[in-house]
């Protein structure tokens, strides 16, 4: 299929249409939950850090359109890869910035959302700095595996007036072994969803 | 807010948004899984079969206007429930269709895609009818909360030649308790994903 | 059944051999691997802080008799649940402390084995006082439910020089409805097992 | 550790405790709660079919001693192992039989308890010459990964009037990776206990 001309209107393009080689990768499914929490809409603008494949930044890119994602990754073979699985897709909007978040946010235009994929052990000063500059009404999403970054949002974001919901993701896909069907579970993850509350100012 | 203008481009409308008495509700964070797996485009028929509340199908009228979304359920107050959800964001396009399936659905148009909730005990055969009319390149997804759909899902499409997808859904939200953060499981879900491979004639 | 007569030498009493009211009750398959990752042997003496309905403390009584479990609540309602429960097993060998830990562990005889599946808030405290008494070779066992009660166990853990090993466990019970088995989930647990290094000087 | 003198009374034997190569082993925690679902006690016959390492062959023999397990397996790489591992535990109630059941438990004695975590794709035969020697207050307990497998089980306990009982286990094991902490997902498996009903004839 030429991806160029991707038809559908949801999310969840399969995980082998991107290019990847050994940068992780956002799998589909939690793709498909870390989108619909993010809540996108045509014009927002969009972070994405800790970008690794792009495949989060094409899917978010293609529903906020004519507006940018703004793709940063502090490994270089990270950003080629976003760059070419963004031009597979066709996709003008997507801007890659090759470098460590905070420091590399500098200068760019106030997000509507964010997605924090990976933090570089810096997720503190990230949020510190992407709560700064959020839009208001602007929504935060983490997208978290190791218990500590879990606890460190859920505290942030409570500590800042958000409103803070979060999912614990145990998805498992079936596969064909001979004749039966069993069950491959993907690695656990925690979606966390911070949302300005009403009355934030910034 | 006004349902009518929701504004975002990615599923996932909150449950508190639907009208719902005590019609089971397919559950915010498993429709969104349930939508990416259907692929919907802009102008594709949809059958959502055991419509319940209406919510995946007020989500894929969204996604698939001006094509239509046909709802049918055999519960006369699920379909009423559908109808008004329907009206709360404004949809001029899910018809619905008071009935059992696979009876209720002899003269609709033929489907691309089709979503099965709930069969009431005939899932073969509405699985048969709906392979007679399903168009080229269709997809069917069923959500089975038995065991026994399951099955008998994934042995009908490997029968027929489909290919086969599935995801077990094993879901927490996050609440709190006082100052502390637990997590309260949804139900457990199966979502298959039945796609008619190239060169399927009817 | 006459549970005094309970002939099975495997964990994992049923729910319902257990009198309960509403007091908290850790379920029979939590409690079979909780009581597996203690690793308990005769002659060991146990703490049961925060114990319920006392249906760990009397799984444990019977592994280790004739040696003691101390069974710690602040509720005296459970303790008195954890009495009757104990005599319907027969068991001569809980103590049961009514009081808060860790005020109510003082003059307790040293551990070879705690369990802590409910801490009142005191979770730190409590951990550093068994941390004092526990015998060589001793480990820690904690249910911990809450996001925050399982970042504090395991940094507590780590900085202590314990060895650290954790189980997050979703489980579902199969459940008839009609013709038809569905999946039941218990709430998500994480079982965190600490244990003293080899090297540990008191 | 001298593996003869394992001084536990609990079962949960390290996964690490058995020589494997790369015949498939059940975990320690999917293991556990095999065993207690058995509900084993001192002088029960016991066969497991489909033994593999013969990690539950030697916990059930510490368990039911001075009675058999009976380890049937029709990998003689795999009777090689259980008959190691038993020696590791210093136990001489393991009798291995290599050979595919049910042909393989012609002559056998009458079982108690019956795991079943393999079957060569004869898991209908199986049952079926089980449920003939099983003794009165039997029990049966398979271990699923397939959807076919559960399937197959959860139809045939029924239409022969046990009582069936199921579990699907969904574990993760925490790991550290740097400072942080993940979760390792264990492969998904269904649990199935079926026990004789009051009033069972042989």
């Amino acid at each position: 299929m030429n991806l160029i001309d991707w038809p559908y209107s949801t999310p969840g393009i399969p995980d082998n249409c991107f290019s990847r080689s050994r940068v992780p990768m956002t799998k589909e499914e939690i793709r498909v939950l870390t989108l619909a929490k993010a809540r996108l809409g045509p014009g927002m603008t969009v972070y994405d850090i800790g970008s690794g494949t792009g495949s989060l930044a094409v899917e978010a890119a293609r529903l906020v359109a004519p507006a940018e994602v703004l793709a940063v990754d502090g490994n270089p073979e990270a950003c080629t890869l976003v760059r070419e699985n963004a031009r597979r897709f066709g996709l003008k909007n997507v801007r890659v910035i090759t470098g460590m978040a905070p420091a590399a946010l500098k200068g760019l235009p106030p997000p509507d959302r964010v997605f924090i994929g990976g933090s570089g052990g810096h997720l503190e000063d990230i949020l510190a700095d992407c709560h700064q500059v959020l839009r208001p009404g602007g929504i935060i999403v983490v997208n978290a595996i190791t218990v500590e970054t879990l606890g460190t949002v859920l505290s942030w974001g409570r500590s800042r007036g958000y409103q803070v919901e979060a999912l614990a993701v145990n998805l498992a896909r079936l596969e064909m072994v001979g004749r039966y069907h069993i069950w491959r579970p993907l690695n656990p993850v925690y979606i966390v969803q911070l949302t300005i509350q009403l009355g934030h100012e910034e």
